[in-house]
């Protein structure tokens, strides 16, 4: 079995070589590609370095599966010919994830999308995924009817950029905090990935605004539950946020039902769901968050309540590591109920 | 006219004697009080440096006017014989807010409630007048029937206390930003005043957990509207998260009215509305956040959206300096209503 991952110097291509190699996925060949920039790089994979070579349709030859992570224009100019060559692709952009053709896959809650072999499967949003976790068991036992997103969101999931940007921002304004609200807004840095401050801020902007005044990332969070879920026409509000966390992404969560369901009935679910952990007890301290989460292959899910007028609706919060629950555990995940 | 400042050595406190003299309120005797810890300590007002005295009942004999920001236990101690030996009580803490004698009172929104020359007035939580400042008008317009709130809210809303712990994580952390998901929980440190790690992280719990698994600062957040807005059955739902920025709260609001309104009418409504500016341009990259309403007294309001499946229904994002737009100005805009 020869298993590429596309993408392989990126912050979650790095994640998805470590996943592969954790949890033993049988791999006889390991193949890790980039982009020019990065061939001649090397990632380490069971002991040994691999030199990351140029992506090319050439270089996926041969290849049973490719995890790819490289943003959605590469995603779309290698991943049809590769799946027509016979690679299933295992794409963690957005290229295809809402093309009817394609699943959109979170195997924890959805696996059987994976049936009849498709090609393309698409990892959803590293959001989404931490909202569905929770959000697909309780949807079979009490029917999902309207749902609202708003999100705390690392700033890993703009990559190793990101991170950096933030890093270096905080390096500059760390020893000020105290002066923030008399000093002029020109004097604070900004860079490209976030355009404002983002270090010591909060951005209301993941993505780029799309006519309507939504941003593509909220537009995901709306359009990608809907998918995973089976329920097309679901009514779902999402607020994508920024926030100076290096990783770990967080979401409140709130939704209502087609019938009334306590916060009780709700971690008894949950507790028996595969991929979350259930962090909800109130009274001891207990919550999650998502420094917790880092690291982890896990949705910890707390602060369940009822919504004080509606019996039929819960609030609750969501932390997941959005580079390796979020992203490359998802892939790997896939392929291995694909192919072992 | 004798003005008193009750916790002058206070984050709001201090920001309460800035704006009196930025404003020029007409004080022509000037006290700060605060706990014996602080007494002997001075504060500047109008150039010259003021010893802040130990509060007592004696020590505001003659006073006119208090601005009160010293927590709840020093408000309920002594707020109701001050009022009663005929000082106005402005007080910035929980204290008094739901009693039904006491005026709940954003100025901008509710000046009507301070009609009768009430001796305790209560300043609302600094998250409900971010909130409030845009819902206010708009509910006017259209009548607010339902109200979604999910907040990000800076450290300063815990004090001198609450910077001090973040700044201090974030000298323990700096620089390893990058290790976060592979390092021990053990060795990330925690302090008194946010219990978990605040640096580089969210905490889905400001205030303390209350019977039915919402935080105070939440219960705040859904009784306060309802209280100022009129709208005793209101029903609100809200989750407060700390976030590590050091001054400026901000809250995704989703807010449901009678009649269809559109996010064009909501900004010219908004355009007009007092302590609120629009921050609202997505095809120019104009949207809001708190670093840029730290150091001003208004919200910025930005991200207005309609939600999907509800013309009915608008979503967008408010930003306020907690300490000043969120406290302190909204204290001194009362007493200059009522005594200038």
């Amino acid at each position: 079995m020869k298993v590429a991952v596309i993408g392989a110097s990126g912050a979650v291509g790095r994640e998805m070589t470590r996943i592969l190699e954790e949890r033993g996925f049988p791999a006889d060949e390991f193949l890790p590609l980039a982009s020019a920039r990065s061939a001649g790089r090397t990632v380490r994979f069971r002991g040994a370095e691999h030199a990351i070579r140029e992506l090319s349709v050439e270089a996926l030859q041969g290849t049973d599966v490719a995890l790819v992570s490289a943003g959605a224009t590469v995603s779309r100019a290698f991943i049809p010919q590769a799946a027509a060559n016979g690679t299933t692709c295992i794409d963690n952009s957005s290229a295809f994830r809402m093309d009817p053709a394609v699943p959109l896959v979170v195997p924890e809650v959805n696996p059987e999308a994976l049936d009849g072999d498709p090609k393309i499967i698409s990892v959803p949003n590293c959001t989404t995924i931490t909202a569905v976790l929770p959000l697909g068991p309780l949807h079979r036992a009490a029917g999902l009817v309207d749902l609202s997103l708003s999100s705390y969101q690392s700033v890993s999931g703009a990559g190793h950029r990101g991170v950096a940007e933030m890093v270096e921002q905080i390096s500059e304004l760390h020893g000020r905090e105290d002066e923030f609200a008399r000093m002029d807004l020109s004097s604070f840095p900004s860079g490209p990935v976030f355009g404002k401050t983002i270090a010591f801020n909060v951005l209301a902007k993941v993505g780029e605004f799309e006519p309507g005044g939504y941003t593509g990332e909220e537009a995901k969070m709306m359009a990608e539950p809907r998918k995973i879920l089976g329920l097309p026409d679901l009514p779902v509000v999402a607020t994508s946020v920024r926030v100076p966390v290096p990783v770990g992404h967080a979401v409140t969560i709130i939704a209502r039902f087609s019938r009334a369901i306590t916060p009780g009935e709700a971690r008894e679910i949950l507790s028996r769901a595969p991929g979350v952990e259930v962090r909800d007890d109130p009274g001891n301290g207990i919550y999650p968050s998502p420094l917790e989460a880092a690291g982890g292959d896990t949705a910890l899910v707390g602060r369940i309540r009822q919504v004080e007028h509606d019996p039929n609706a819960l609030v609750f919060f969501s932390c997941a590591d959005n580079l390796r629950q979020g992203a490359a555990l998802d892939a790997v995940l896939i392929a291995e109920h694909l192919f072992t």
